[in-house]
């Protein structure tokens, strides 16, 4: 798998683009820990390498290549160390751009792609999206991707601004005979993304030109994690060749065939473990991706730098007998089990290391005990206490779950009654519940009306609760306060009647007569900024910078959606392009501008379609050729 | 003032430096605020809009770009953009770096000056001291100022490691025939700078060629806030040509001669008010320095992008009668009357209106109050309801000081107990108290022996408070509190008896046994990173990612400090200059490494004296020359 693609006498190097994927790679994880705060940037630094050493054309990364919203100047100074380091250079790029750089980084400080900036020397092209934990965030709304598309190292794409209806236009790039077309799709709620793809409302241009080999780079849930909380597969359009599927962690980075659709999903996983689960324990990887026209092959390359992390869940019941846990001390026995079975995953770790210099050498171990009895559960703190030294995670190596014991029939063969049942599943579930958010939203299910919040909504609570936690986004919590302070600051004022002593009394209304507060604020943290000016390096910021608009107060969220939708685009006019895109800047805002939308799909139908006609139109070429792209190209070094 | 020296005949622009200087630009100050939210930057952009206008060699910052020590992804990508768009681009540099880069910039990722880096188009050079807002904090203590240093946008100078000695070595730049020897110096804690100067423990290399126009950019206190809590300008040496003084906010920014020293001072102040006291309100200037050989001139540049701004504070005793606040509804006389003196001031607030395009419009209004009596307090919060839309700071436009009274003699003549003026100068310095830190202290002053904290020290409680609340660096809290904790865990540990139950218990002693705890957390704080390794990208985390040193536990601190000092510098004797430096990356740690550093300032003597001996050294030449200089320059066009 390691022989490159250019060896081959049929397959021309010119003709034939290589990009280095990866993914997740969650800058800044854990990075106060004294023993694993480097692992993320050591693992960055050798996916880097990776793609000097095979002096790829482009690096590809799926999403999360930070771990919080706002990452520490600790983190961005590793990141942009690496990246100035590796990226910047002399190589000479090798890809041409075909599409409209204008339009692919509308955001973006030049407009441009990144090298061809003439004040900065690009050796290797990034291209990436954001996840959920690189998602925009706090004031301004700025992702910390965005800090890497200004400064230049990397071009981030795939960002859609109105909630309603998503067009993605494909980045275009071709070398030689080979022509790359590059979908992307920023992170999304699951939810809001499979409301649209059930409404038609996600379009993806093609090409005008045929012969592209389709890329789609997308950051959410694959696995099925309820309804409408994953992107089912099926979902995406035929036409589509590969996609590169961030967000899941385990490192699914071979390429597996949808069975209906034809294409390809690779999941490169994460690069370094935020989680002591099992599927992170899976060889992490990153990928040598090769196109040649309509080939392609997708070389796994195992990360020599992750620290060794041996998982092992072990149910007690397996070993009741041997173990003899009817008598005696069971917690001691159980200690001394866990004893001997920590060592023997010591060891096993051991052989996960590589040779690789900056490779951390303590291993990460969880041992998982599925407990039959309370009883058997010993203090695992202290437990860890004796690994201090040996292990990188002493204090949380061990970990117990209660296996829950339903039984439908009692001893004597009775059926048990429905209401014991539920209660023993309630119990289990429980159990289950670790989440912060999850906490928050129980306490308030079952608190008694006295302890209900005033102003408000649970829901918004639970929210505010999740970012904070997941993200340590706290300017979201701020949003939302703001927002619901704003809010009833308006009812209170339109409440004629109210007085500084009968305000407690008005409130109590508060909650009546605004249901939807909670799906306002989901929209008001969903909303994306508006396309900016573009001569003005301070252009995002133009409304913040209107006094007068700002100064009009209240309803902070009405009023800035409504002066974005009426505000004409600025400077778009002269900047050449598509014609039918001047008005484009405004509507790109939600709400008011849906007409304008509308006319800019009619009038560019041609190219454009939603995408079940793309795929219905494109069906016929995928089926007879689809599944003999990756095996001829496969074929021609093994 | 505004003509241009190289207009003169006698001085060829070719010989002559032009340098933009500011400083406390404060980028993000008041981020969120929806009206003043973009202050900051705006100014900012008007300081780099005068350097590219100027054709200036360089700009020169004082510190406190920055206000806060974890700039959000919106601060700082906005002053990416703004860097990027003025300081990159294709204008030739004109300045010859004469100094050893490695050296000035021993921390930086490519150890040279930003323009000589063949991966980017530098146009105007950037040179910058940090203060004590964007001072080193957080995981990895990396200062905001380090991520412009990484990304190539600032060459960030004046770092210091060792907090025992201070060896400033100049940057040194030559134009034709005018030499700038420029020293810097990061902000450091006012009283720990007091007492290195005190016992003469801060050295200044001077060059070792004469001619060299020497300055000085510091940020410390200038006025005087008790003893040992700002800089006296006299511990300055005499050799120094002019200092470039950060941190004050009033702009003082046209140079004035220390009478003793016969140096001059040149104080830019803020490019935007970070409060609303009196002297924020002065015109807020960048300014334009002219260096020919051992000439100088300091040209103004009024800043016009400023939010208007008008203080006044009014003492009601003086209109007393004049309202006749002695009868009647005083506190409806007082609001009348605070009412026509804002209307006033809004009326001279449009004077400073400059026809700037960005200028933000709404004024920053401050009305104080001097009170006699508290009855003529009336509610500010729903007085400046009127003005929304009208000022930009409605909330607080107005605030009161009561004036308090302290008579010596009662109105029969008699003289009052001490016990009672005390109460009153309490109760008068207790209306002061606003800092959250001072109520803190406070707090533990006064309370009694159950409130006391068991473990942290109140004085560390204090500092905690101060940092977050200063600086926003929750960072420093997490360091103090695992400080803590780990001191106690050491604690107990050595205690042999202690069991679970009698743990409170033991910790009864801990304070006793660790009387200077407090001092441990100051210097711990203050710590620096080591001088990093030169070829690794993520070199300055070397300690971070040292697996077995980090596992060892317990005691941070000083396990950390041992660490450093025991190691030796890496890569360093290969890369040339001095010969002298090859144990420097050690030495740069505190403690141990005490015995090499003297060495190599006994090597070094020749170049390098304490201050007082340089002054002395100097003193001949700077009194004849002196006072000569500044207005030898200025009069050639005036």
């Amino acid at each position: 798998m390691s022989e490159n693609v250019s060896q081959t006498a049929e397959i021309n190097p010119d003709d034939t683009m290589k990009i280095l994927v990866a993914s997740d790679i969650h800058l800044g994880y854990n990075e106060k820990d004294p023993i694993r705060g480097n692992d993320s940037f050591i693992a960055f630094e050798e996916v880097l390498q990776h793609a000097q050493e095979n002096e790829v054309d482009a690096i590809l990364l799926g999403g999360d290549l930070f771990h919080v919203a706002n990452p520490s100047t600790n983190t961005l100074d590793k990141c942009f160390r690496l990246l100035k380091t590796y990226v910047l250079g002399d190589s000479p790029i090798r890809l041409e751009f075909l599409s409209d750089q204008n339009d692919n980084f509308i955001d973006s400080l030049n407009r441009k792609v990144n090298y061809e900036d003439p004040d900065m020397n690009i050796a290797i092209p990034v291209f990436s999206i954001h996840g959920n934990h690189d998602d925009t965030g706090g004031a301004g709304r700025i992702s910390s991707m965005q800090l890497l598309s200004t400064n230049g190292y990397v071009n981030y794409f795939g960002k859609w601004t109105d909630l309603n209806k998503i067009e993605i236009r494909p980045i275009l790039l071709r070398k030689g005979e080979t022509k790359l077309a590059l979908y992307g799709l920023n992170y999304m709620n699951d939810a809001r993304l499979c409301r649209l793809l059930d409404d038609a409302k996600l379009y993806m241009e093609k090409p005008d030109e045929p012969g592209f080999f389709n890329i789609m780079v997308l950051h959410q849930n694959r696995a099925e994690r309820g309804p409408k909380n994953y992107l089912p597969e099926s979902s995406l359009p035929q036409f589509l060749d590969l996609i590169i599927w961030g967000h899941e962690h385990d490192c699914r980075i071979e390429p597996e065939e949808n069975a209906t659709k034809k294409f390809y999903v690779s999941q490169p996983g994460s690069t370094v473990a935020t989680s002591l689960s099992e599927g992170e324990s899976i060889q992490k990887c990153c990928g040598l991706l090769s196109i040649h026209k309509g080939l392609f092959r997708m070389d796994p390359i195992p990360l020599k730098s992750v620290r060794p992390f041996v998982f092992e869940s072990i149910d007690l019941a397996t070993v009741q007998e041997e173990l003899a846990l009817d008598e005696g001390n069971v917690q001691q026995k159980v200690e001394n089990f866990a004893t001997e079975r920590i060592e023997a995953m010591i060891e096993r770790a051991k052989a996960k290391l590589t040779g690789y210099p900056k490779q951390p050498k303590l291993p990460l171990i969880r041992l998982r005990l599925l407990l039959t009895e309370v009883e058997q559960q010993f203090n695992a703190i202290r437990f860890g206490f004796r690994y201090h030294g040996r292990v990188a995670n002493p204090h949380d190596m061990v970990v117990f779950k209660k296996k829950p014991k339903i039984k439908v029939k009692d001893e004597l063969g009775n059926a048990l009654d429905v209401a014991a049942l539920q209660a023993a599943y309630r119990n289990q579930r429980e159990q289950r519940v670790q989440r912060a958010e999850e906490i928050v939203d129980r306490y308030f299910r079952e608190a008694d009306e006295a302890k209900q919040l005033e102003i408000l909504n649970p829901r918004s609570m639970t929210e505010l609760c999740r970012m904070m936690v997941d993200y340590q986004d706290d300017d979201a919590a701020d949003k939302i306060i703001k927002f619901y302070e704003d809010q009833a600051q308006t009812f209170l004022c339109s409440q004629d009647s109210t007085t500084e002593e009968s305000i407690c009394e008005a409130l109590a209304e508060f909650h009546a007569s605004n249901p939807d507060m909670h799906d306002k604020v989901t929209s008001m943290l969903d909303a994306r900024t508006n396309v900016p000016d573009s001569a003005d390096p301070l252009k995002r910021f133009r409304d913040l910078d209107d006094d007068d608009a700002s100064a009009a107060g209240g309803g902070a969220v009405d009023t800035a959606v409504t002066a974005a939708a009426s505000k004409p685009a600025r400077g778009r006019g002269s900047r050449g392009g598509r014609g039918s895109r001047g008005g484009r800047g405004a509507s790109a805002a939600r709400g008011k501008a849906q007409t304008s939308i509308s006319t800019i799909f009619s009038q560019q139908s041609a190219n454009n379609s939603s995408i079940a006609s793309v795929a219905s139109r494109t069906s016929s070429r995928k089926t007879a050729t689809q599944k003999a792209r990756q095996m001829d190209f496969d074929s021609d070094d093994e």
